[in-house]
C-alpha cells in the first residue's frame, strides 16, 4: 500500500505538472505576462479539484492550502516560460500527462467524494469536475469556449473512469483493484480517442463562425 | 399540503426542462458536440441552484446530488438534439416553462435561504440567484455577455418575487400565500415584460460592437 | 483600535465604492442595461470577498449578508451612471481609490483567512483572490481576458502585501503593525507602478489578435 501510495503521489504531481504546463502554453500564446502565465497554469492544475472541495465541504480546498501543487504549477510553468526548444521535444509526453493527469484526477476525484460520505450520483459528477474543471476555467479565462466542449473524447472519459470508481464500491471490490480499473478504464479510452481521432457527433450550424475561432 | 407539494415538485422539474431545453438549443446552435450540449443543459438548469447552496453552506449542491435534476436536463437535451420540429412548435411553451422556472425558482432560493436561517438580504439576493445563475455561466460558456444583462426585465422580475417571499415572512403571512404571491409576482411581471416588450433603459455607445454581437 | 477601526471602515467602504464605480463604468461602455450595470458594480466591489469566504468557510459570505456592501455599491453605480461629467473630474481619484480598495482588501483577506485558522499558503493566495477577484469576475461578464492578465503590477502588488501581512504574523509583530506595513507595501507598490509604468514582461505572440481587444 505504501508503494501504490508513492506511486499516486507521483502520478498526482505528474499530472498537476501535465495541467500546469497545458495552462502554461496557452496563455503564453495569448500573450498574457508571467503573472497571468503564472495564475493560468496553476488554475487549470488545481482548479477542477478546487471546485470539488467546495462542492464537498473540504474547506480550504487542497489546492490553497497543500503548498506542492502550487510549487509544481509555479515550475511548470517556468519551464514554459524559458525553454521553447524543451516544449517542443516534450510535445507527446504533456499529452500522455494530460491523459494520466485526467484518469488520475477522475479517480481521485470520485474517491474523495465518496470519502466524504456523498452519494453515487455526487461522486461520479465530481470526479469528471475534477479532471476537467481547470481546462473550463483556462478556456473562460483566455475568453474562448471551453474546449472540451467541442472536441474528442475527453471529459467523457473522466466520467467513464469515475463511473467504474463508484460501481466498484458499489459491489464491494477491493480498494487497490478499483483505483486501477477507473484509472486504465480512462485512460486507455483517451489514448485511443487521440490516437484513433474518436470524435462525439456535434451538429455544425455555426462551425465556420469566424470570431470564436 | 400535500397537494401542493406535487404541484411544486411538477413545477419545480418542468422549470428543470425549460431551462435545460433553453440551454441545449443554445449549445447546439454553437456547434457543440453531445457531451457539451448535455453539460451545457444540465448547468443552466442547475447551475444557479448550485451557487445558492454553495453560498449557504447546503453541501453537496441539490443539483449534484439528487438525480432527478440530471435526469430531467439529460431528456431535455436529447429531446432538443432529435426533434427540431417538434422544438419549432414548442418555441411558445419553451418561453412560458422558462417564465414558471424564473418565478419557481426565485421563491424556492429565497425560501431556503431562510430556511437555512440567513437574513432578508441573503435570501432576496440568493432568490434571484438561483433563478439566473445559470443562464449567466451558460452564456460565459457559450463566451458572450450575458444576456440578462443586456435584454429584457428577467432578473429584476425574480428579484422581485424573491422580495415578495421575503417580505412575507418578515409580516408572518401564511407560508402558502408567501409562496404563491412571490410566485405569482415574479410570473406576471415576466410575462408582461416578454408581451408589452418591456426593456430596461441602457447607455449605447458600443452597441453597435461588431465582434461582441 | 477603535480610531482605527474606524478608519478601516471608512477605507473599506471607499475601497468598495471605487471597485463598484470602475465596474460600472466598464459594464456602461459595453452597452448593458440599468440592471446589469448595477450588477457588475456590485460583483466587482464583492466577488473576490465572496470568493475567499466560500474558500474559508466563512458562509454565507459577508458581501451578501452585510447591507452596506449592496449599498455602497448601488450607490456608486448611480454615480456612475447619472453623472459623466463628475466622473471625468473623478478619474485619478478613482485610480487612487482603486489602489486603496485593492491595498486594503489584500490585507483583510490574508487576515480573515488566519482567523479562521488557516495556513499560511492559503492567507497569501486568498489575500490576492479577495484583491483582484472581483475585476476577474467583471472581465468575464464583459466577455475579455481579464485585465490583471495582461497588464500592470496589480495582482503582484496585492500578493506582495498579503504576503508581508503574514509574515507579520509568522514573526509575531504586533497587530496594528502588520496591517499597516501590508497595506502600505501593496499600496506603494501599486502607485509606483503606475506612475512608471511597470509592466511585466510578456511574450507577444498573439498581441496584434484583432478579435480579443
Amino acid at each position: 500500500m505504501d508503494k501504490l501510495h508513492a506511486v499516486y503521489t507521483f502520478i498526482d504531481l505528474a499530472g498537476t505538472f501535465a495541467f500546469a504546463i497545458s495552462g502554461a502554453v496557452a496563455a503564453k500564446e495569448k500573450g498574457l505576462d508571467i503573472f497571468g502565465i503564472l495564475v493560468v497554469a496553476f488554475t487549470v492544475a488545481c482548479g477542477g479539484g478546487m471546485m470539488r472541495d467546495v462542492f464537498i465541504g473540504a474547506i480550504p480546498p487542497a489546492g490553497l492550502s497543500d503548498w506542492r501543487y502550487l510549487f509544481v504549477s509555479i515550475v511548470a510553468a517556468i519551464i514554459t516560460m524559458s525553454l521553447d526548444s524543451f516544449l517542443k521535444l516534450f510535445n507527446r509526453p504533456v499529452l500522455l500527462f494530460d491523459a494520466l493527469g485526467l484518469s488520475l484526477f477522475a479517480v481521485s476525484g470520485a474517491e474523495k467524494a465518496l470519502a466524504f460520505s456523498h452519494n453515487n450520483e455526487v461522486a461520479v459528477l465530481l470526479g469528471m469536475i475534477t479532471a476537467v474543471g481547470g481546462g473550463v476555467i483556462r478556456d473562460i479565462f483566455l475568453n474562448r469556449i471551453p474546449v472540451i466542449f467541442e472536441k474528442e473524447i475527453y471529459a467523457s472519459a473522466a466520467l467513464l473512469g469515475a463511473g467504474v470508481v463508484v460501481a466498484g464500491h458499489y459491489w464491494k471490490l477491493p480498494n487497490n483493484w478499483i483505483f486501477l480499473a477507473g484509472f486504465l478504464f480512462c485512460f486507455v479510452i483517451r489514448l485511443l480517442a487521440l490516437k484513433l481521432h474518436w470524435e462525439l457527433p456535434s451538429f455544425s450550424k455555426e462551425k465556420n463562425d469566424p470570431v470564436n475561432k
